[in-house]
């Protein structure tokens, strides 16, 4: 649960779907605190009752314009093939391993993850054979594999393109002025609009013909 | 690098066999601070210049008698079948996506781990089945593997019996003294002779027919 906008509507899909919820949000040494906030906000939204923040200093590992002192591209080309300086090394891999872990001490089965093939910054974490081979490993990894359980990693996005996640979002209800999707927001929190990240989610409304609630407060 | 004798015996092997080497310590909340201590003076001893300690405090998860309240078993029969109480949720597999995003930044390919299918206390996340499906994963999750790298986990000690892994350390010149293996050592750090972990290096030192050095001191 990133206080973004995939996660938040990954999470009101599996809601939809009757999945009882519990979130995760991992405090990995972005740049900012203001997307945590969001996370916080976005979880009471949708009611969930558990929400766990986990600490974990990626920037000990470095590597990624979004844990270290590089700076965030803007103004990219969206078109463009490479993986650009945004990609955190091994981030879902860490992500996806701390949620198995939590899992399977709720006795779930059940993993959610807003990733996105479509409308993504070209992260190879994103991509559905990655998510496959994720949830084989999840099953020969805990000791609820061990015993027969298999996990399944949700990814309720994976082939929506934004507008499409911010239509299904909307039909649900759900208010995306709680979100934050920004990289390197200003001082006060206010997004930056150039980043690959607010360049995608404007793209979206555009396509999807609706104002970003958030732009409008 | 936890401390123990295994990781410093997969290092050493490591060692020889021509790797230059880094080492990755995760604080991970466990009950005591002791073997953190023994992860830096093994680090030193093989001349290791770059170890990172990462903090993760995985109480946040819970569900292991390392990591919350439980008590750790002691005097537990060692041909058990059953998982242990101290089996860690999804830990081997957040450890090496920790060290799989420390690999990618460092431009390494090779990534050491001191699992043992043998002499151990019967966790799934030490099994070769486990081990061969994360290397698969690595390669899908990173920026290196979609532009071409492979990853290798290599697992030096996985077929060994403790004794073997004991008297392949010493071959090497490994000062057993350094390492620290019990799961919950009293105050003044002397481990306890009774769990799962200090009654496998008993039997190890035994088989091998030589003194343990950390119980002469």
């Amino acid at each position: 649960m990133s206080g973004g906008l995939d996660s938040y509507t990954a999470a009101a899909i599996a809601k939809s779907e009757g999945f009882e919820l519990c979130a995760l949000t991992i405090r990995y040494g972005q740049r900012h605190g203001r997307e945590v906030e969001s996370a916080r906000a976005v979880a009471r939204a949708l009611g969930i009752p558990r929400h766990l923040e986990l600490p974990i200093d990626l920037r000990g590992i470095g590597g990624s314009s979004l844990t270290s002192d590089l700076s965030v591209p803007r103004d990219r080309d969206l078109s463009a093939t490479d993986i650009p300086t945004t990609y955190v090394p091994a981030r879902n891999t860490i992500f996806l391993s701390l949620a198995l872990g939590w899992a399977e001490v709720l006795e779930a089965r059940d993993v959610v993850i807003g990733v996105n093939a479509l409308d993504y910054s070209g992260y190879p974490d994103c991509r559905p054979e990655f998510i496959r081979a994720f949830e084989s490993l999840a099953t020969l990894a805990t000791r609820a594999g061990v015993e027969g359980a298999a996990f399944r990693i949700h990814t309720p996005l994976i082939s929506l393109t934004k507008a499409e996640i911010i239509r299904r979002g909307l039909a649900l209800g759900l208010d995306y002025g709680l979100t934050h999707s920004c990289y390197d927001p200003a001082a006060d929190g206010r997004p930056c609009g150039r980043c690959d990240s607010c360049a995608l989610r404007a793209r979206g409304f555009a396509e999807a013909g609706v104002a970003d609630p958030l732009v409008l407060r």
